[in-house]
């Protein structure tokens, strides 16, 4: 069996800039990986993120999970898991944390109900390392400095992103699995924290 | 509160047939009531049914029971709930039993995990009464007569049919929600039967 790796953060907190870095650090040392993201080119997953991202009707915060929920399953089941089975590293940008702390923790549902909800979606698969990117939003908000519209779940106000960062804190602080990593450092001192990482745990060499 | 009726049965059983009557009865004794079904004209969840529907890719099992769930909780807090609170009787062609019999029974899910999700997307919403209209799948087939071209789902084979028939049984045989009709009957009698359990549940005079 091959790594599961996700990223976690908020908007702006720097996930695609680190996730990139680490493919390129992969691919000039022919470490054999994949990376993907919701929908990962999986054709499903891409008409359910349409509905969950773009839908002009307001969408009820059960009916949002499980829409989230649905797309994850198709994607492990898919592409993550056949990756594991033939011995790949699987770096994900965002997984079921996501989840947790944008429609669970941020939108008052239980966290036991979402991973339940959760582990019949994955049937079961819990990422091996978790780094998760923390930044208050605000300094990542004026980081990302208008770049681009925000879809329906970006554009909600400030206080649900420093739900979403409590979130996050609450759960990583918990959990063996997650590294937390200071976003505002430099994205070579970050790369280099991840790396260490991957090789006190023999990912890499 | 109002009432939640469902109905239930495999394809060709005659819901549509049932629930058009009872409709007409209601009409005719001015009876205040809704009938509805999924997507039941709520936008989002006829962009999930067509998803679930019509997609031209093969969907997991656990995706698809995760699809008509979320839809099922943007129905229920959106149409049916709020029609339930104003007094109204809610008829309803499918609700959860299907997603029991065809996503779970037929397609090898544990009961639990579906009810485990099902309490969730409906926030423990449960049916007053359900009727299951039951019938051989040869038979219903026949009577069907190539009506028209079915969906994803109805053209599954006959022994996927009667996995259903056979996991409409179980749940109805053990829970007193459950009304069990031959479909077999004449329109007529099953009519007449229905409005005599909703006389002697005094929903109706």
């Amino acid at each position: 069996m091959g790594k599961f790796i996700t990223f976690e953060g908020g908007e702006g907190a720097g996930k695609t800039t680190l996730i990139d870095s680490l493919k390129k650090y992969f691919d000039e040392n022919n470490i054999d990986y994949i990376a993907t993201r919701e929908p990962g080119g999986v054709k499903v997953c891409e008409e359910i993120r349409n509905i969950v991202k773009y839908s002009t009707e307001e969408i009820s915060k059960r009916a949002e999970l499980l829409l989230f929920s649905a797309s994850r399953a198709e994607l492990t089941q898919r592409l993550i898991r056949p990756s594991l089975e033939s011995g790949k590293i699987v770096l994900c940008d965002r997984y079921f944390d996501s989840t947790r702390v944008y429609q669970g923790f941020a939108n008052g549902i239980d966290d036991r109900d979402v991973m339940s909800i959760t582990n019949f979606a994955t049937n079961g698969l819990v990422p091996d390392i978790t780094f998760y990117l923390d930044i208050d939003p605000k300094v990542a908000f004026l980081r990302k400095g208008g770049q681009d519209k925000g879809d329906r779940i970006e554009e909600r106000d400030l206080s649900y992103h420093y739900m979403v960062r409590d979130g996050y804190n609450k759960i990583a602080k918990n959990d063996p699995r997650f590294v937390i990593l200071d976003a505002t450092l430099s994205k070579e001192t970050i790369l280099e924290q991840v790396l260490q990482k991957l090789r006190t745990e023999n990912i890499i060499e």
